[in-house]
């Protein structure tokens, strides 16, 4: 498994034809995850270099979980892998756009749902209250 | 300005009708930015407390720069502001989803782009290059 190499210059790393992964202190960069069909917004995630390096050479997703601290093949245990079809990366590469198909959406969020961001933040005043929409408006 | 309240239990992190940022060890939330009517992703930024704050009361999305290390209006300099029309939050609480309407579209991206995210990753064998998008095609 070979590393990526290093970040450049600012013009090379905003546009430049490499990918130079700004991985922050922790090793990690964030992962934006969207349906490849609907445009939907599915979920963050992180990605250390072996995370990205697995992706990028098999076509599933693969995240680093924080909160478990360990390699995360998403969906290996609940079916929901994510398969890329398309990768972008940020200005100043510290950020991904995965646009995938996911088998089985319904599990995309481990709530049970097909999307991590169900509540809508409602503001009266001074407080905010979230708002958990229903599955069928979760698009 | 009043503090957010601090994350519960993880039914109420997840389940709960209260905003409870769960702000990383820098005092960091991540923010995913599309656009209102069009869905395209257009950045990803972070928020502390005070960015949220001010977002939710002005209804224009504030940021943290971390390079700089300032409270950020986001398009107080180009003109590309942008109007929240809505937000919304994560399962656990550590990202949020802005959809924005953006006075200057063509002025998002500091390199003169209306999405931070105009290459895209073209894998070929072990090598991995990038591809820039021309602009009417970044949608």
């Amino acid at each position: 498994m070979s590393a990526f190499p290093p970040p450049g210059a600012k013009a090379e790393l905003e546009e430049g034809a490499t990918l130079t992964p700004r991985f922050d202190r922790d090793g990690l960069v964030t992962a934006v995850v969207t349906d490849a069909g609907s445009g939907h917004l599915l979920m963050v995630a992180h990605m250390n270099a072996e995370a990205l390096r697995l992706t990028l050479d098999t076509g599933i997703a693969h995240y680093w979980s924080r909160s478990r601290h360990a390699l995360w093949k998403k969906g290996e245990t609940s079916g929901a892998l994510q398969t890329v079809r398309e990768m972008r990366v940020d200005c100043d590469q510290d950020a991904l756009w995965l646009r995938v198909e996911v088998a089985r959406p319904e599990d995309t969020c481990h709530t049970g749902r097909s999307s991590c961001f169900y509540r809508i933040v409602r503001t009266d005043g001074d407080r905010h209250a979230l708002e958990t929409l229903e599955i069928a408006k979760l698009a």
